[in-house]
């Protein structure tokens, strides 16, 4: 029993991760990701209305941790995530995340969830968003190189968003493969364990690469990507982290999230600064070209932007009442007097 | 029961509103007062280590949400909080804030906290702080113009921290000063309440002014401070909101915790840009000089910084434990394979 029963006002409903979980399964996964890349078609359809705040970098030797705050002037949101590499060989996550989704016109708090599994959801949705609208048309296979974290959100997103109807994993290490395609079997997707990138993107017309290679690395090479293809590139998402040689990118048309962003997270930080790059919401809007020929080599150089999270927010809030997925915190002091936080505070003496 | 418990290593304590007000009694709020004094001093002796970052601020017609973080290198912090004037004619709070510290080294969080009634206390501690050093010796009594919510904590702070004895309470606003006047009952301090400004004044070795009007207003005008006294000026604290004729500042010496901050945000935005002031911080070292006579105007011009709020997420961490007055929160996600986060998800299949 509480002290002070605090008014609904002061109270912010919280999902834990083990509640984030039961909501994934209470909605079902795909219908989860499909609603996700729903929200995040809809925000990024309106991205001139929203306060595009860069993120703001703590940097310390051994990682990052970042705020990116967001609003669309109704709702403000921001992530909480961090980024610290040798983290893995002490048991612990190299990236944990949570967020907060506050009221504009009050500045009150109205959500505040764990953001890891989130995060791996909206990647997926976002990714399955823009490759429904860039890869060529029948596309139903997908070369998923990089077998970790991402990879079996990457594939169930794509076959919940575009139909996606078999996926070729390859990783450079085979326990990933195996990891990934026993945790696949089941859920409608072919799966095929490859031996090689080059094996994996056999028919393939989706390749996804999402390495997590630190350095700048080259998981893909000029010489395996051929005509046509929609490269939907997760894992350069850092300063000094790519996974694609330049000659890749001269011969595709690259759409991004946030230009000002990608040029220093993205494959792009190859590039000249003034490599041009479309937008992607632009795409989604009307206001720049998809794909416009079959030949094309489309690339999405994703790198995961404020927005995406505030639309996973978005579809978190919208989704939790009426549901026991989550938990009522007391995170805001109300005395009934505002001008009496003193008292409030005296009348708690057990 | 959690359907997969998590380590301990993904659990955050969380403390609450309630669990804050249990935590002032467990402890005695004059000694926890005198606590984070301690521990603000501490950080601000060590101020050039510090991260100090801008706060990040998100404007809207009706008010602003800030993100405000700070590092010192081993411990990473950031307190949320908003500001909306016109909340209080709907039953809600102007300010309400929480905080979070986190682990530099691993970038996960080790305490969440509601930071209303925590912020009230680190200003108030900051303050008498200042005051400890800035007061004419053996000041024993204040005038406290402003009874609104932080006036009771100011009064307290200083007994603890500078052995205040006698305050006296004036606000333009008879019922806010029978508030704060009944709130001190009994708590060791001679309570006057006054009918003016300049009656609150006499005798008053310290003037606190905590008012919450939003335009520039003129609280103190310059004919009412005498020689020798000190200012503790907390109400001027944002673009467009003073409390002090110009004058005065011209005749004090002037003391802030982040210049590029109390510029835009302080009294002294009424000031040339160059306008000397002295950082408290090198008070404290010794690098600057604090009083250097008895007839000299010290004033105080405070606006609340990020490091005060590291300050007291800091004691906070370091108080909680072996109490009842926090909750652990399953906020991170933390598979037993790093790589293998669906597979969590599936296995929390009910």
């Amino acid at each position: 029993m509480p002290i002070l029963a605090p008014s609904d006002k002061a109270l912010v409903p919280f999902v834990s991760v083990e509640n984030m979980m039961r909501l994934v399964h209470r909605i079902g996964i795909e219908k989860m990701l499909t609603g996700l890349a729903d929200y995040i078609a809809a925000d990024f359809a309106r991205w001139e209305l929203f306060d595009k705040t860069p993120r703001v970098a703590s940097h310390s030797d051994v990682g990052v941790i970042e705020l990116m705050p967001t609003s669309d002037g109704e709702a403000y949101g921001f992530k909480y995530v961090n980024g610290h590499p040798k983290n893995t060989k002490d048991g612990l996550q190299t990236v944990t995340a949570f967020g907060l989704l506050a009221d504009v016109d009050t500045g009150y708090p109205v959500l505040l969830t764990e953001m890891t599994v989130l995060t791996a959801l909206r990647t997926a949705a976002t990714s399955a968003l823009v490759a429904k609208h860039l890869a060529p048309k029948g596309a139903d296979t997908m070369a998923m190189i990089g077998n970790g974290a991402q990879s079996e959100f990457q594939s169930l997103a794509m076959k919940a968003v575009l139909g996606l109807k078999t996926v070729r994993l390859w990783d450079i290490d085979k326990a990933a493969t195996r990891k990934a395609a026993r945790n696949l079997k089941g859920l409608g997707l072919n799966v095929v364990e490859c031996d090689s990138a080059e094996e994996s993107m056999e028919g393939a017309q989706i390749i996804t690469t999402c390495t997590a290679d630190k350095q700048y690395a080259t998981i893909l090479t000029d010489n395996m990507i051929g005509e046509g293809v929609h490269i939907n590139a997760i894992g350069g998402d850092c300063p000094g982290k790519t996974e694609l040689a330049p000659a890749i990118l001269t011969r595709s048309d690259i759409f991004v999230e946030y230009p000002e962003q990608t040029r220093i997270e993205g494959e792009i930080q190859q590039m000249e600064p003034d490599h041009p790059v479309t937008e992607f919401w632009q795409v989604l809007t009307g206001a720049a070209p998809g794909r416009t020929s079959d030949r094309q080599i489309t690339l999405f150089d994703s790198v995961g932007f404020a927005i995406e999270d505030f639309s996973a927010l978005r579809y978190i809030r919208d989704h939790i009442p009426g549901t026991d997925c989550f938990l009522d915190l007391d995170l805001l002091a109300d005395p009934d007097d505002p001008r009496d936080l003193f008292g409030m505070v005296q009348r708690a003496t057990p």
